[in-house]
């Protein structure tokens, strides 16, 4: 099975957005068990991307479509792609009412373009959009497999997983034995220590396959089998899990797909823990990781932005002394992490108080090193724990490590490591 | 002058890396007023690669190749690119120089496949690599310009700066003038309503050309000109802006490329006025975004995640009656968020304190709607302004829309609008 990936978009063509849905297909596809030959990238033009089609349908079976679905004059892909099969174009009425819905809620009226959002070609199955207003599509004729999905990630993604995904295990891949796939998901290990520890079983190219997944921030192994049942397949894939558990036990937080926060909160949740937070130098992201989980209200409270030494002096206790004069460690110090998470931990009222503290750059601070870090973890009962760190980076990775880096200290110190 | 981007590597194929590179080429080619027509990646293996410089030579002027010059077997591009154009291939002897040095500056023996990466083809110009050992090539056959590049971006970069780009300023590019762009940045208004103001520009193709630009959470114009020099450029490009700009004064918050919370600290760090805020549900997403700008700690002093009730009684005063019991307005109210704004301005001490309350969902809260959100702006020495929004979307959204609706409000506020 031969599967091309075509993005629409005349934005990818002058190099204003990187083409991050294709690989994100590719590796989907791969997962299917379906090769990809060609990515391609054709502008928001008729004539082009009709000859884009054309070519593809020549050499692959399956084609995947991103992008130029949206509302305006120059999304044509459901145009050009009926156009070039001879289907008609139709208002799918799900989808429409959606957009109604959507202009609505907002109480704005609905300019006539948003009804092209609704477009469906004749004869195929709309791929409802979860997370936005164009309808996606996916079809079969004259035996070739057609999806096409929106432009942004962040409907892209939602829509291939929950609706092209399941229709391409029903009709592309029939009669085929289907692949099963856990992930397992590290903290605290890079990406090439991980693959070092892992190196035998990822060569050998076993069954199950053990595949090293790069995703933003993280560190992920795909574990892959073909097999006739789930059953089947959780039988191979345990053996392997546990395989790679017994290497690096002190890393490994989960074996479904969810970032580490998430093991946490559920961690905490079965324990009747709560959680609170004082950031200065990531300004809000550690608590932004936890409040984007659906449920968080349960385990974390709330917590303090402390960015200036005002802040931490007023709202958190930090003694003067600490922060400013001759010869005080200063804001960025292992002593004031200590208080904060202390103090935030009383403050707020929970069983447990984190705290960061740094110089994220690009400018020094108290003469400190651009990544130099410290973080705290205070528990009721117990002596809080402070850790150094020394990050490289610029200042949007340094921030994400110095946050990561502590969730990876909280889910080990929950383990009792 | 049409072009096309060919990268040749089965790892882009199987979602390994991202295609960074056709990003940098795309953007570079515009600078020079080359237009990008297709980006094509294929994998590494002789046929396909040969159909796919088939039909681009069928259809651009200018093919640009990266990857596939390395060592190894499956390094096919120059082998490939001389069978098709019936070219021969010769060792160059610089670059041979290039690859023994190398090999015995580091005291290794050289493997006899190294010496594939000297290889270039007949009648063509080779283009030195300054960072790697695979010589590059430059070449003209029948009307079409061939570049051939390495696929490791640190090698590439360079090697299109200083060998490609003259190369093809000097025998592509005899007295074209390159494109000018600006980017208009628009907030508070919808991509489709945005374009209906503008349609008429848009579908005019005037110089200079008038295009909306999706990107996240943003609604962009870029206007692009042909001109001789920047100056010529300028002239062309501020009459479009102030036309655009009459049209839509209320949202155009910037001409260059930069999100809202930039353009506001620049302007408040003028004003030398001070920020904070309180987040409910939105938990730090919003004062995530300011942190993250370099130099934020001017006006941003911190704030307070007070996602639940008792946080928002202890640390911001919200008096127990607006929260809780019969009839009590409740946390997600516009009096809640009148208070949580006023309260963590006095609190924190600055000029301007701001709030977000809402349910992002998924769940409902005090019997209000997922997507119901009060936003509050309060200022000293003025009325505390509130907003009820009506979100659509899911918890990332919702949350999303909040913080960034709020910072349109904010924006208009300091607009004095």
């Amino acid at each position: 099975m031969k599967a091309e990936i075509i993005a629409v978009g005349t934005e990818l063509l002058l190099g204003q957005i990187v083409n991050t849905n294709a690989q994100y297909l590719s590796q989907e596809l791969a997962a299917l068990g379906i090769d990809v030959y060609f990515q391609t990238v054709v502008g928001d033009n008729m004539n082009r991307l009709a000859e884009a089609v054309r070519t593809a349908s020549g050499r692959a079976d399956v084609l995947i479509f991103t992008g130029g679905i949206g509302p305006t004059q120059d999304d044509l892909t459901k145009e050009v792609l009926a156009e070039v099969l001879g289907r008609t174009l139709y208002i799918d009425s799900e989808a429409m009412a959606n957009v109604d819905r959507f202009f609505q809620g907002r109480g704005v009226p609905m300019t006539e373009n948003n009804r092209r959002q609704a477009l469906a070609i004749e004869g195929g199955t709309p791929l409802p959009n979860e997370t936005g207003l164009a309808v996606g599509n996916a079809l079969f004729v004259d035996g070739k497999f057609y999806v096409v999905l929106p432009g942004p990630p962040k409907e892209m993604k939602p829509m291939f997983e929950h609706q092209a995904k399941p229709w391409i295990l029903e009709h592309v891949l029939t009669g085929e034995m289907p692949i099963y796939s856990r992930m397992l998901k590290f903290a605290g290990i890079g990406e090439s220590a991980l693959e070092t520890k892992l190196l035998d079983l990822i060569e050998a190219q076993s069954d199950p396959t053990v595949a090293p997944y790069a995703k933003e921030g993280e560190v992920t192994i795909r574990v892959s089998t073909k097999a006739a049942s789930e059953l089947d397949a959780a039988v191979k894939l345990d053996a392997m899990e546990r395989e790679i558990a017994a290497r690096l036990p002190e890393y490994l937080y989960a074996n479904v797909d969810e970032p580490i926060e998430k093991t946490i909160l559920d961690l905490m949740a079965s324990r009747g823990l709560t959680l609170s937070a004082a950031e200065s130098c990531t300004g809000g992201l550690l608590m932004e990781m936890f409040t984007a989980l659906p449920g968080s209200s349960a385990v974390f409270a709330g917590g303090i932005v402390c960015y200036s030494n005002e802040m931490k002096e007023k709202l958190l206790n930090v003694p003067h002394d600490l922060l400013e004069g001759d010869g005080a460690p200063g804001a960025v110090s292992a002593e004031t992490a200590k208080v904060l998470a202390e103090q935030v931990r009383l403050t707020v009222g929970t069983d447990i108080g984190l705290s960061i503290t740094g110089v994220a750059g690009p400018a020094h601070s108290e003469r400190k090193p651009v990544g130099l870090v410290y973080i705290a973890i205070s528990r009721r009962g117990s002596d809080t724990a402070v850790f150094e760190l020394n990050l490289k980076g610029n200042r949007e990775t340094i921030r994400m490590r110095a946050a990561k880096t502590l969730l990876y200290r909280l889910w080990r110190a929950l383990q009792g490591g």
